[in-house]
């Protein structure tokens, strides 16, 4: 094997890191379950059909498609949405009208690896579908709101618009030159650059430089449609409070496929950019090639939430999950050492019985504390003729001579 | 869109079957974490030469393989011992001198599809690397056995033997024509096949009758060598119960990679075949081109256990996991129907809110029906006004007005 390495862009995670994923991933499922939205799955391979021409020519450049041995072109999954679509046509008769659904899976992009940046990575996403009712709107916002809570975020603010409000409002600068959506794309840059610098950036496109003043000027004089009134008051009687919903004027997520309200997700105590975000995209899933179905719902930036949720100290950060090592002192006092575990994992505490009975007993404890495991049972011949054990707590140092009933007190 | 269905070989899980999956993999992992086992994650794509060449030259026809856009050839998945040989290779310095690792992902293979064979499927494998010490079969016999259990299985007999038993007892029959491994190809065949039948094949491969018959002869009086005993004495004191616990000399498996104790689960209430199986491989990792490193494991046989499972009706297998649907009566009452759901879901209550206020109430009850969600919450204009709520048990069709404290505990 010449190259025993992975891929550039690709990730190995290690138990460290992986147990801090799972975790986060945990939290947000029991969320998600709360709210009533159930799991999905779908297939890494799709038909290349399924998966070209729905994200724009750009994307498709980013797609991992082959052909298989029988010839058929497929595709690995790129994102979340396009192969929910092909279920909702392929088993409309079977699922709910108004389908709630979670999904957790990874995706696949052929694109220049850098920080922050992997060609396979995990998308978390919610939606409801079937229903242009403001409440799902707010379904969607309460439940996002709540899931980050549940990850141990102390402060989610929830900055919300409607891109109705961006095209009434900008429609009437929009020139043959620069067309409307030009013009979104550069107010969207308002939490990068200053309002000079996106100014700039629309003179640049071709709108003269008063009318590109007056479009923020205007949108920060801009007042919250019918639509999004309710939508906010729903949200706050799902019991998000007030103050952590903020309309967000300039507001307008990158994608063209949004239809009505958009929102995103910001931890102040976070700079890295925003946690996650989504809207209603009533059009999208018919234009995929789906049956008519209004849709709204939130991807979670899953790998910027673990980046976060680490800086802020959210996830418990121990070297292992593992409580308790069993030494094994030797061969003449095995059957007690087995006999331990099996009673601290009918007590279910995580027990690992060191694997090695020639190994002395320094090197064991030292092995429980290379790992981090935070308690060692030792049964020597003497522990073993008195039918007790010691205990040793790895941090204090201290240890206790126990029968095996306290110890299971002990460590409970 | 063309094709509007999932490649053939692959599976969409929607959200009643991704449940039980998602349920059988939590039972078997609380039991790996109880046991030390650490969570990993491997890509999905590996540079080819990590996995062609691994499994023989018939497997690598069935490897997914393609070259990237940078020209670089890549594949999929194949198992998860390669990579995980890979790991091991590529992080040896950061990983515990005996590693226990636990691994449930997908895995591809370019195979024919048909009953039970999938292109795309779930492997869930445990493994303990870097001790040759008996201890490590038992930890891992026994935590399969306690694994198997806590999915609900009450009758799990876990069958093993030893490689060198077979090859103790069969190689004095070996010729130049039938080779010591082909020998145990056909006894390995005694669990689908008759005596005679493998007999037959002995014959038909070049052995003469009365050395066919003697090696099955041989096999049924062998004994346990002094490592299988020890293994097996070792096991029922991490709390195995002996009579689950059956030495079967017959016992082969098919893959030639193992050195030492071998072993498969069955479970007599199901007919469809063994539910896992494994056991000793030492020189594999190195082999695979990693660093000489014993090991043992089991693979579980992911589908085959929710196969089972179904059949013996271990699995929850409610169409849903939600509790309750708050309706919706109309704008007015909106702000209560909110209030509630928020009130159930702060109680940790599943709860879908109806998402269209202008479905009558008949027709709202009606979609709690179809999805199998069994309490329906109304607050109409009355309920509303005197402060109460009206909750239908759907199965029994029992209703109740209750204040909300009243409610919360009625559901609790």
């Amino acid at each position: 094997m010449n190259k025993l390495q992975n891929l550039k862009g690709f990730r190995d995670f290690l138990p460290k890191e992986k147990r801090k994923r799972d975790y986060v991933a945990n939290k947000l499922k029991e969320v998600f379950e709360l709210y009533g939205f159930e799991p999905l799955e779908t297939p890494t391979l799709e038909y290349s059909e399924v998966i070209m021409g729905k994200y724009g020519e750009e994307a498709d450049k980013l797609v991992f498609q082959f052909e298989d041995n029988g010839g058929r072109k497929v595709a690995m999954r790129y994102d979340q949405t396009v192969p929910t679509s092909r279920v909702l046509a392929q088993y409309s008769n079977e699922l709910p009208k108004y389908f709630r659904r979670y999904q957790i899976q990874n995706v696949f992009r052929a694109d220049k690896p850098q920080k922050g940046r992997y060609r396979e990575f995990t998308q978390c996403d919610i939606d409801i579908f079937g229903s242009t009712d403001p409440i799902v709107d707010a379904e969607i916002m309460a439940c996002t709101y709540f899931a980050y809570k549940n990850v141990g975020f102390q402060n989610i603010i929830l900055r919300f618009n409607d891109r109705n409000i961006l095209f009434e409002v900008l429609t009437p600068f929009a020139t043959n030159a620069v067309n409307v959506f030009s013009i979104i794309q550069s107010v969207d840059k308002l939490d990068k650059l200053s309002q000079d610098d996106v100014i700039k950036e629309l003179v640049s496109k071709g709108l003269d430089k008063d009318s590109a003043k007056k479009t923020l000027q205007k949108l920060e004089k801009a007042e919250m449609t019918e639509n999004l009134k309710q939508i906010f008051k729903l949200t706050i009687d799902l019991g998000v409070p007030k103050e952590s919903l903020e309309f967000a004027p300039f507001l307008a997520r990158g994608l063209d496929y949004y239809t009505g309200r958009i929102f995103e997700v910001i931890c102040p105590d976070y700079k890295n950019g925003s946690l996650g975000g989504g809207g209603r995209y009533d059009k999208l899933i018919e234009q995929l090639g789906g049956l008519s179905t209004p849709a709204d719902g939130i991807a979670f930036g899953f790998d910027r939430i673990i980046d976060a949720a680490t800086d802020l100290g959210l996830i418990p950060d121990s070297e292992t999950s593992t409580k308790v090592l069993v030494t094994v002192f030797s061969k003449d006092t095995e059957k007690e050492s087995m006999n331990i575990a099996k009673l601290l994992r009918e007590n279910m505490i995580s027990t690992e019985v060191y694997v090695n009975s020639e190994s002395k007993l320094a090197k064991q404890v030292g092995y429980a504390n290379d790992l981090g495991i935070p308690f060692v049972v030792v049964i020597g011949p003497d522990e073993a003729k008195n039918g007790i054990v010691t205990l040793k707590d790895m941090s204090s140092g201290e240890q206790w001579q126990l029968k095996s009933g306290e110890l299971i007190k002990k460590l409970k």
